[in-house]
């Protein structure tokens, strides 16, 4: 395709016309680009200058811009925006679209914002919404759908669908109701192409219809969209009434934000953050995690401060402290990010005896080959006697086994208590194998050369 | 929604009745579900079971249940199956669906396959869409789409599209091409219920609209589509000529397999593995990188060795291996997923500097944060001497900052290159930083104290 790129030449040039309000042209350049081109130039401007354009810009294409926006630096542009003008913004949104943006704004102005939504309509279903969780189906639907009653005939539906359907973007699927708005089932805009107009819809309809409540999360609900491939999925209440529409769209954003988020907590990084996060954003970010593993060092220092003994007598020991650690670090984190995929691909079952053997196994395994090569280099290299090779050698499988079992114990008793397996991964995985790692090594030590 | 969940019983009852032949109680018990849900239930049962039930099914819908598969298992299921039972299987497939499963096909197999495919055009679309690598967006679409021409009238329109339709599951947009296939336009289907019928398609399509070439990456596609909210995307050749279409469906499934990857990588896992592979599997995939680790914990213990001096005079030097070392690991895998995902995200621009000092900055303050809280619990756990207090303190602040830095550039760097910057986290960053983090620890002990 024609594809966007984001150039200096082209921010130049936009900060050029905006300073010398060469409006036309401005509008010229942006009207023709997609919304979401428009919002990553938008990023790198300055506020004034993206304000500027905002205002300059028709509702119509500056809402869409306005979604697209990252929260820290929308909340900038809102700032600066009276309430009447954001509520003409929202008017052109969906309903889900404008209730993430209205959602963030402070509760004073949440109301005086609504207060100019002259739609009534609009504004109580953009008010019913506020209601819901962020991470719930409630939270992801949109009112905007397409619904006819079972009683109605195919001419009846065509003609309310006609009208419905001018609110609505995409149409999915036209959900079939009762008279008590109880979702019955749906119908294709295929089905309706090809069936006679004096049909009714009672016999027509498709009664298997996949749904979910308002209440399920939203993992949850593109977890089943994913699985059965739906680009589209009713959202009903408690009464099984239809209340909202989620489509797929919303929901790769959930899977993008899923992924980030457990590929974050496996590296070290709690909140949302970019690369472009402000320093003080990124510290708050990361000194939690890095303060984990430092206590971790320290616990690792009383460790072998504890064998003093071992130190003065055999200080050859003290050479292989990194290689027990990384080995023991690396192992945890391989085994624990295995399972937290399974489980969030829910192809992992409770069985959890059978997956340690494996892991009893596997550690085995890469243990004995990690071992053979380590005491092949160590004799070479270091001339280790034959008692530190064997203390070595055998450390090394003990911790590979242990940092195994662990690494995938620990996600699956999470799960089952029912924290995110996620925050098992990363530095708390390594710290924890590390410390370990090194207590099992000294006392091998001990065992084996008996100090 | 009436959620499936898969329970042990229900595993147990399908044997049973499989055990016993009673297929009447099968059928109906599997006919209702989806198969998704089906796919499910297959995976757990060994071989013989699975294609029992493969062949029980109607092929409508076994063919969706075996798209489900997993690829080890599916070439299982495959191999049991006669040539004419895979072809029954794909014929009632989209093409790009048919094509994933014959690709997977020994040469001489997917020749006889194909000779079984009674339609023609069929077979001839799955055959084109063989030639085109799976990582493209040519591996991803298929050849079912509507099409018309630009010449025609909305009535020869709809009349036409009603045809086509037949053999498109699901009509996203109409697309609209010139006598020589190329691709023109789109017409919603929203925009044909709403027109005359008597309009001309020239009068009517809309000329804006995105696209791809085949030759364009999977990623690519995943990128383009989720960016602009697409829903399905046409394809076309070097000359502009529509030859497939990709839906969000397939593009998720991309999405979610380059987030895992990109996981797995972090984690030091290869190959593309799941819990329940094989042992031999499992370790193929964990080994080499446990290796790279291993290299590096050796390296380490030259360096260590090499300051044979300080270990004898300052033997307390060596308690803090772990915590630098830690710090090190985990400071270099935070920085290197900030950028990994900014990069997979095309939210960091080719600006180096910048990016780098504010890493420095970063670096900085948490490495002040961490050396203060270690100097004061050394001095109380350890007693240390005023020089080792600052030889710690100094040697975590420079360790942290170089491990920021390196975890930054190493990214960035690789990317330029064309290399996909993933490999880069884990324990390819974690290892070169233990051992630069040991290294710079002696070495700033040195200045310190002098040996």
């Amino acid at each position: 395709m024609s594809t966007f790129k984001l150039t200096d030449e082209l921010i130049e040039q936009i900060e050029l016309l905006v300073a010398e309000k060469r409006n036309k042209e401005l509008e010229s350049l942006l009207n023709d680009m997609h919304y979401a081109d428009i919002a990553e130039i938008i990023h790198e401007l300055n506020i004034k200058d993206a304000i500027y354009i905002i205002r300059l810009l028709d509702t119509e294409k500056t809402s869409d811009v306005i979604t697209e926006l990252d929260e820290d630096f929308r909340d900038k542009i809102l700032e600066n925006m009276s309430a009447k003008e954001i509520a003409d913004e929202l008017i052109e949104l969906d309903t889900d679209d404008a209730v993430d943006i209205i959602s963030e704004l402070p509760e004073n102005r949440k109301t005086e914002v609504i207060s100019y939504i002259e739609d009534v309509e609009h504004a109580r279903d953009i008010v019913d919404l506020l209601r819901y969780d962020d991470d719930t189906a409630g939270g992801l639907m949109a009112k905007e759908l397409v619904k006819v009653n079972e009683n109605w005939n195919v001419l009846k539906c065509v003609k309310e669908m006609r009208e419905q359907a001018e609110f609505v973007k995409r149409v999915h699927s036209i959900y079939v109701v009762d008279d008590n708005d109880v979702l019955k089932g749906r119908l294709s805009l295929k089905d309706l192409l090809t069936t006679s107009t004096r049909s009714n819809i009672k016999d027509v309809y498709i009664p298997k219809v996949d749904y979910v409540y308002v209440t399920d999360t939203a993992e949850d609900v593109a977890r089943i969209m994913a699985k059965y491939d739906l680009e589209a999925i009713p959202v009903v209440d408690e009464m099984k009434r239809l209340v909202g529409r989620i489509t797929i769209d919303d929901v790769v954003d959930v899977i993008k934000e899923e992924a980030e988020k457990d590929y974050q907590l496996a590296a070290g990084i709690t909140h949302d953050v970019e690369a472009d996060d402000s320093i003080w954003k990124l510290t708050k970010a990361r000194l939690p995690w890095l303060l984990i593993g430092m206590f971790g060092g320290l616990g690792a220092a009383s460790i072998i401060n504890g064998f003093q003994g071992a130190m003065e007598r055999f200080p050859v020991l003290l050479i292989f402290i990194p290689l027990i650690q990384a080995t023991a670090g690396n192992v945890g984190v391989q085994s624990s990010a295995i399972v937290v995929q399974g489980l969030a691909n829910d192809s992992i079952d409770g069985e959890i005896w059978g997956r340690l053997l494996k892991e009893f196994l596997l550690g085995l395994i890469n243990g004995l080959a990690i071992a053979g090569v380590v005491i092949l280099v160590s004799h070479f290299a270091f001339h280790t006697t034959y008692n530190i090779s064997l203390t070595v050698a055998v450390a090394l499988v003990t911790v590979i086994i242990n940092a195994a079992v662990i690494g995938t114990f620990i996600p699956i008793f999470l799960h089952k208590r029912g924290i995110d397996p996620a925050v098992a991964t990363g530095p708390f995985i390594t710290t924890s194998n590390d410390v370990l790692g090194i207590l099992i090594y000294f006392s091998i030590a001990k065992i084996v050369l008996g100090f």
